[in-house]
């Protein structure tokens, strides 16, 4: 369980990849992030570090970074538009640490990466609110771009969320859930943010009109987004909780049917008719065992492998050679975690 | 206990004196605002009924209206300024009906306006995303209007909100909190998004530069909300359960010190050592005896009342009498329910 805020090693060799100004941008972002939740002062200052060590790797601003790497015009960039990026990293971050903060106060979590959790340290009004402030606060700060545009896609972005958690919710314990319907939801909660990021990356710092970049970088960062969730999901059914700090199950004592049941269910049909409901940690143990048993997790595994590999596939041939190794890097480094 | 979404007498008044123009935009405010709450479907569509009802008065996108009205341009208005003022209202509205939701979520509030909340019926997660997703809504409509302004105008009234619940549970149980601290917060609470509402009426609909009138008006709409919200907590402690549908004393059950409070213990002594920690419903009420007794409930409704009145006198001199008009019932509605 990391309970330092240093970027990953995966995310650090994007980092390293990536040159000065990368690195700079990232700083910046880290550093605007903590001015913004008020870690000197403000209302949530003394919850600061564990709502902006909740965020973890970073991967959301790292997307919008690179994809404004590859939609930056030649020469020096105007200060306005190097803020504009660096605003645009944070804002993204901060709806999904909002989402994190308020995800904890459903879960009564007491642990993120290590740290109480603001639910935990503040209690429940407390954290609430402190989502709330978090979520304005992305807007307030993306506003300063000055686009309408780029506001639309954070709040398209941010409403994909919502409506997600509430699928997810609405589908609780329904073991029959299609595949189609489980994948949407992995859409609505996690690749729309992650398009977003590339989106808004490439419009902060795009000197002309690079719609048709925003949309490629934008489809391969949705992949990426729909890959991270997949295998999240992989790594609760069939991850070493020494490794991952989660002990196995944690989704299905939720109700929430994720992807290797799904296709477990259709490879040992007593899974298909298996009842969700009040299990206990052992019993979804035993029931992670079982699923593992079929080979779900590793066709499971390869479908966010392929989806991973067409994201890379998909990279706009225009790209320089440099920025299409860090984007490569980037779907790598979302696989990494789960080798 | 009003069961009804029809707006009460005394904003009915208000639209009755409006003229058709102003009562075709509330009928297109409301309207619209049950098609983003996704009434007919959508993944809150069981829930929508008691969100739509939960706002009650529409106190806010009336000032919307009110305030586009008076930057109006003479003439046939634009189809499209028509739909920004429509669309500034019901924002405004979603923010208000997000932060209920919420609210309702930390109190486990049983009904609002007589109707089971959404935490009630659908339980705390699905509460707690709903009202995520009226908050990313309420930015996904205003950001039609394509003004960065607006959308600062909004994020800021929103963070405003977030910050004085905030100081709310920080002050709690503090019965010696400052006069000053405790105004301060109701500005955050209350009077913030008052003010914001007001300057988008004007903004959304204002043919060029109103921005003196925005400020004019904002100013206003300030005060009316923060008399709005001392009135709220006179009532808590001195209202006729049987008139307001609640018992009285909730906001010293919850430790929130208000303005009753503060007045009464400069007046007697004895309140100023109170421990208002796990009173019984019984001892906050009988607190709440205690300081109607002082005579601070009057001396705070003299406070509110003064605060309407300098309100009403700060109006600009351009206004034209029925815009002033409006705007003076729009001050006496919000004394109504007090009387």
């Amino acid at each position: 369980m990391a309970t330092t805020t240093l970027p990953p090693s995966e995310v650090q060799a994007i980092l390293d990849r990536g040159g000065s100004a990368l690195r700079a941008r990232m700083l910046a972002t880290e550093q605007r992030l903590r001015e913004v939740v008020g870690e000197a002062s403000g209302p949530i200052a003394p919850h600061a570090s564990s709502i902006i060590a909740a965020g973890g790797k970073r991967l959301r601003p790292l997307l919008v970074l690179l994809a404004g790497r590859c939609g930056e015009p030649e020469g020096p960039i105007d200060a306005e538009n190097e803020q504009a990026l660096i605003r645009a990293a944070v804002a993204v971050e901060l709806v999904h640490s909002a989402t994190l903060v308020h995800d904890d106060v459903l879960d009564a979590a007491p642990l993120r990466r290590g740290r109480a959790t603001v639910v935990a340290s503040g209690g429940r009004g407390l954290a609430t609110a402190a989502g709330d402030l978090l979520f304005a606060r992305a807007f307030g700060e993306l506003v300063r771009n000055g686009s309408p545009t780029q506001l639309q896609i954070l709040s398209d972005a941010s409403s994909a969320l919502a409506v997600g958690e509430l699928r997810q919710r609405e589908d609780a314990y329904d073991v029959d859930v299609t595949l189609d319907r489980y994948l949407h939801r992995c859409e609505l909660k996690t690749a729309r943010l992650f398009e977003a990021a590339a989106r808004l990356g490439v419009l902060a710092i795009a000197a002309g009109q690079q719609d048709a970049l925003a949309d490629a970088l934008g489809a391969y960062a949705g992949q990426i987004g729909l890959a991270f969730q997949l295998l999240d999901d992989i790594l609760d059914v069939g991850g070493d909780p020494d490794r991952t700090g989660k002990r196995r199950g944690g989704d299905l004592l939720d109700g929430t049917i994720t992807l290797p049941l799904i296709l477990a269910r259709e490879r040992d049909s007593s899974l298909a008719e298996l009842d969700v409901r009040g299990l206990s940690d052992r019993e979804a143990e035993a029931v992670c065992e079982r699923i593992a048993t079929t080979g779900a997790l590793d066709a499971a595994r390869g479908r966010a492998v392929a989806i991973l590999a067409q994201a890379k596939r998909q990279l706009p041939a225009s790209l320089s050679p440099s920025a299409r190794e860090l984007l490569e890097l980037m779907a790598d480094a979302v696989l990494e975690r789960y080798r």
